[in-house]
């Protein structure tokens, strides 16, 4: 019954963020121009981001100082939690020492707010008024929203026609927040009216409307567009999560053997397992430790997909980078872990991935959901779906521990509450839903669709 | 842009609750038994309540001690984070100084578990295997079911009709964490048949749901039956969130001139208040300072209804307890704010009401959904509709500051978030709100179902 809460004294919140780019032994693979197929140059990306985001998405610093506006907002939340799952060990008669790091505690109940408001901050440096993006669930529209709010911009999130019908309540959220939702495809842009002349019943996709978003930011001057992760200054604000974890676990007196996040784009794994991997690759960890990669088995990214050059969307108007992709074409099975069907993966965990750095894991949903509940029931806090794969990986690791008899300690990140997802937990308790598995074949059939490089 | 958070250690939070009863200057009126109309004794509410929790209920002891297991789970939340709301000031241009004390952070993100922890912690000391209850919103019903399934006791909740086919989603959070939800009338309880023989569409309320939880309670021994606001072990248990703020007060080198709180059952307001009026009754308080209980227009239980005798439910199961009271067969209008939907109020409330140490106000729901929708682009969090309630209590005391050019600090309860009541923003944004206001003969007609008591 001892639950037990390591915080940190807000002078702990980090003034810098960590960039693993600066500890790897080979740097990332250029970023493509999608026409010349030549290395695009900060230049390219102006149209779309502000100077100081192309800075840190091209920066090989180690660390880049967080602004005190930033920190002063970051306040409301953080340092967030870290937890030690007594009750959840004592379920499982686990040997094994489970923590979490929660960042459900944020307004949006996310880790997204973590790079919205850095983000948010930057554009209105640099004169911006207006943001567009794109949302799946709605996880980084309605934190994109809420950061919008705080500094006075104005909110554009293009939402997958899909969500935008489903989930009425995401979409009520951002627009208390003062957001405009627009459902993708739309008619407002040529990539979405394109789709929709050759699919007119199409009910859209995070590529779709991701082209959409960037379509608009490249067309108007005062407008820009706003990622919710997959980027290296994504990434990069994450990491506050794992900085923290690193002086909570010491705090703890103790040090993982396992660090487990669950991957979509990539940036809450990021958040918590880059700066713990930057202190191994310096030679400067406490001790040897892995970190596993949990992904849903509807969207296998890492586990079944390719490590090659690919578009980020569906138009095909974002530059080439080399990641793990199902191909930009690939419409994943419709998982309740909205934020996690993305084809393709951020560079950055990419890289590392494919340098053995961290292992990938894939999991049914069924499994996911029924980890959920028990996390639910034993440690009171409902997890997101997305989340529920990270919650699944830590619990397979305690029991395996537990069959060795080892006592190893097990760190993840708990990246959001599912409050607004109790539409996928009454699915679950009905008996509604169903694992996919895609056939070899039609895994190869999408991987056949990748763009030829060099 | 600079919010400011005043977070106390875990060591501060409390370690006794504190009883209001213990200063006040006349005692409270007796509780009467139903059929007798004599005053009760601990025994007759045995067959409800533990022993522990009976004793709570009549002490007349000021300091009450939090048992140890339940400050460990209260870890998990507590000490909540008190705001300065910097961002909010600014855009009302008041010189007022608002803080809200914020008690969404909890695991079914209300202050409902401040008591559900302690209500399972005593049935389970006690061998109770089953807990029955009622709840309307649902917030209550969560929050109950959290606790359950912390002590590893069943939860039994009868939820009113209209919100379990309106509210599946409150319905699946408590599924998940393993209470057994009823919609209520139901076919299971003498009270419920009755009800559904006389009136078979009967959509329920509060009254009739109590009457069902309590029935089973009275008719199973090893089955206790919780209640989630109005009595005094209730209020008692929610006195952690004033005792807290006044050291956070402190912290911040301020302290209140206003307290606002909104006013359902009671029990999240008298948890902020009842520390700050103790200290003032005791002739302690650092200075003198008003407390403002803010209810819906559409139930008006203060500021329309009667201090009078009556009882807490529908069938007339429970107790007459003196309070404020529209009439137990009152059925307030379907308003979003299901929380503050209850004919009573605490007889606690009630007496500090009557004594005049509390103003009472009322406030139609569109002017709250309006003041939410402001606190959530200037603070980032979106209130619950009760919470609403306070936010336009405290902006309406800022804005009374600004006309006068006083610069008061203004204190108030935010008691949830309401990421489980996006329905009622989408409906505000729709223009599908309406405001009622009950005509003086509807009132009066109400109250003059009222028992007649000596």
């Amino acid at each position: 019954m001892d639950s037990v809460k390591y915080l940190l004294p807000e002078s702990d919140i980090p003034s810098a963020w960590y960039n693993l780019v600066a500890d790897l032994a080979e740097p990332l693979p250029p970023v493509l121009h999608p026409g010349t197929k030549q290395p695009i140059g900060p230049d390219d990306l102006a149209p779309l981001f502000p100077e100081a985001l192309i800075e840190q998405e091209v920066s090989t610093e180690r660390w880049i100082p967080i602004p005190e506006e930033v920190r002063d907002i970051y306040r409301q939340w953080r340092p967030s939690p870290l937890f030690r799952a007594r009750r959840l060990e004592k379920a499982l008669d686990t040997p094994a020492r489970i923590y979490y790091k929660y960042e459900g505690v944020s307004p949006s109940g996310s880790h997204k707010p973590n790079t919205s408001v850095p983000q948010a901050y930057y554009n209105k440096q640099a004169g911006v008024k207006r943001l567009s993006t794109e949302t799946g669930a709605g996880q980084w529209g309605s934190s994109l929203a809420f950061a919008g709010a705080l500094f006075g911009i104005e909110v554009l999130v293009y939402m997958v026609k899909v969500s935008y019908n489903q989930k009425p309540y995401r979409r009520a959220l951002m627009e208390t927040y003062g957001a405009r939702v627009v459902a993708s495809p739309s008619e407002e842009t040529e990539a979405g009216r394109a789709i929709i002349a050759k699919h007119p019943d199409s009910t859209g996709s995070l590529g779709i409307a991701i082209s959409e978003a960037v379509e608009v930011a490249a067309k108007d001057p005062e407008t820009k567009y706003a990622l919710g992760s997959v980027l290296n200054h994504v990434l990069l604000h994450q990491t506050v999560i794992g900085l923290e974890a690193e002086k909570q676990m010491a705090m703890a007196g103790d040090y993982p053997d396992v660090i487990v996040g669950c991957t979509g784009g990539g940036s809450n794994f990021a958040g918590i397992a880059f700066p713990f991997l930057g202190r191994k690759l310096r030679g400067e960890a406490e001790k040897d430790f892995r970190i596993v990669a949990v992904e849903p088995a509807a969207c296998p990214t890492l586990t079944r997909g390719k490590y090659a050059y690919d578009f980020g969307d569906t138009a095909h108007l974002t530059p080439l980078v080399k990641m793990h992709t199902l191909g930009s074409e690939f419409v994943p099975e419709g998982i309740h872990a909205g934020g996690l069907r993305y084809h393709g993966m951020a560079p950055l965990v990419s890289a590392v991935v494919s340098r053995g750095h961290v292992d990938p894991r894939a999991y049914h949903q069924l499994a996911c959901f029924e980890a959920g509940v028990t996390f639910a029931r034993t440690e009171g806090i409902l997890p997101a779906p997305e989340a529920t794969h990270a919650v699944k990986g830590a619990i397979d690791e305690a029991l395996r521990c537990k069959e060795e008899g080892r006592s190893e300690t097990i760190l993840f990140n708990l990246c959001g509450h599912g409050h607004f997802d109790l539409q996928a937990y009454m699915d679950y308790h009905a008996g509604l839903l169903r694992d996919h598995e895609y056939s070899s074949e039609e895994v190869a059939m999408a991987l056949a669709g990748l763009p030829s490089v060099g």
